[in-house]
């Protein structure tokens, strides 16, 4: 049997979901590894940006329902997953890890954390088993283990977010788009992707490193 | 620089629009053979469908806007895009292909084609340049140049698509998944993808090739 690995999906579009490529490319790195990609999202709300001109449009569509069409149907609601169904977990990023699973894009390191991530990733974290997170997902990381376990991640190279990520109690390393860093004490691996990548190639090079190390690491 | 690759979506999620994972396939792979994927989109309605349940809701989305999710906003009216502008094109598959570029979907042989994609896929035939189709978007060629040019296509091994397909004047060649075929009068390239793929990682060895094919016959 292969190793389950938890792909936690946001939306789907980078403005107000995940970022596609990189949940893509995450599905597609766990399949080369011989893992099987357990997708999940919460059902909850998410406030719809349109992607062609970049502007909120005041409408709502469901983080589940979209994340679905990343995952083509085969998702779970992230509340019915637990620890023991997972042997790691990974977070792809796009807006929505920042502005659904957790409200980093508006508070900052005073965010608060969707309550069923945060119950998952704290889960993960006390069974020592891995956890991946991509592009702006280490500042949901971040806000939920920060005071607790002071875990170590990048986000590449932004003063001004790895400054709330250092104000969470978390410590932010910068790192090169096509690298990885590992905080081996909680088993955390973070890469930049999108935050630096100026190519879905870029972005690529750092995922395809990034969960490797994640599944070496179970 | 590099080689521009149109590269035509039809939406996002596989059941109303372009299936996401070929269509990030696409792109991963025109950046690393040193191409540029143009992507474009017509701006039209599309049907949506839930892609959780799999079922239509009877709401109405933008392809134009919904095919931006995929390209991170960088993305072209097709009515603005002439075969001058490109070296080639490639379209993905997923049900907007074979709903939205055009009505394979519902009518079969005798499907009307979206008039813009039918001008530049017309266009790019005339001026000889080479286009890939993958998953379904072979039985869109099919439909647009099936009576004046007989292309020979592929959508893997289903027999009620293939008989559709050679009834539009085209001939359907089966093919594996990992594998695709080339029509070398045409310089046309195509790809099983899910249309017989049970991972992530077949389809994309199949949309390697293809891709890599469509971009040596520039």
């Amino acid at each position: 049997m292969g190793k389950k690995i938890g792909v936690v999906l946001s939306g789907c579009g980078v403005y107000d979901g995940s970022e596609i490529h990189e949940a893509v490319l995450t599905l597609l790195e766990i399949d080369k590894n011989g893992a099987e990609a357990i997708c999940m999202a919460p059902d909850m709300e998410l406030a719809e940006v349109d992607h062609l001109t970049g502007q909120p449009t005041g409408a709502k569509r469901n983080v589940l329902v979209e994340s679905a069409r990343i995952a083509r149907g085969k998702i779970t609601d992230i509340a019915k997953v637990t620890a023991a169904d997972l042997d790691a977990i990974i977070f792809p990023g796009g807006f929505g890890a920042a502005k659904n699973l957790c409200d980093f894009a508006f508070k900052g390191a005073g965010a608060s954390v969707q309550p069923e991530v945060a119950r998952l990733l704290k889960e993960m974290i006390a069974a020592k088993k891995p956890v991946g997170a991509i592009c702006i997902a280490p500042a949901l990381i971040a806000a939920t283990l920060g005071k607790e376990f002071a875990p170590e991640v990048t986000i590449g190279t932004d003063e001004g977010t790895a400054a709330a990520i250092n104000a969470t109690g978390s410590s932010h390393v910068n790192c090169p788009v096509k690298e990885f860093i590992i905080d081996k004490k909680n088993k955390i691996v973070s890469t930049p992707a999108y935050m630096l990548a100026g190519s879905i190639g870029e972005a690529a090079a750092g995922i395809e490193k990034c969960v490797k190390a994640v599944i070496e690491l179970i």
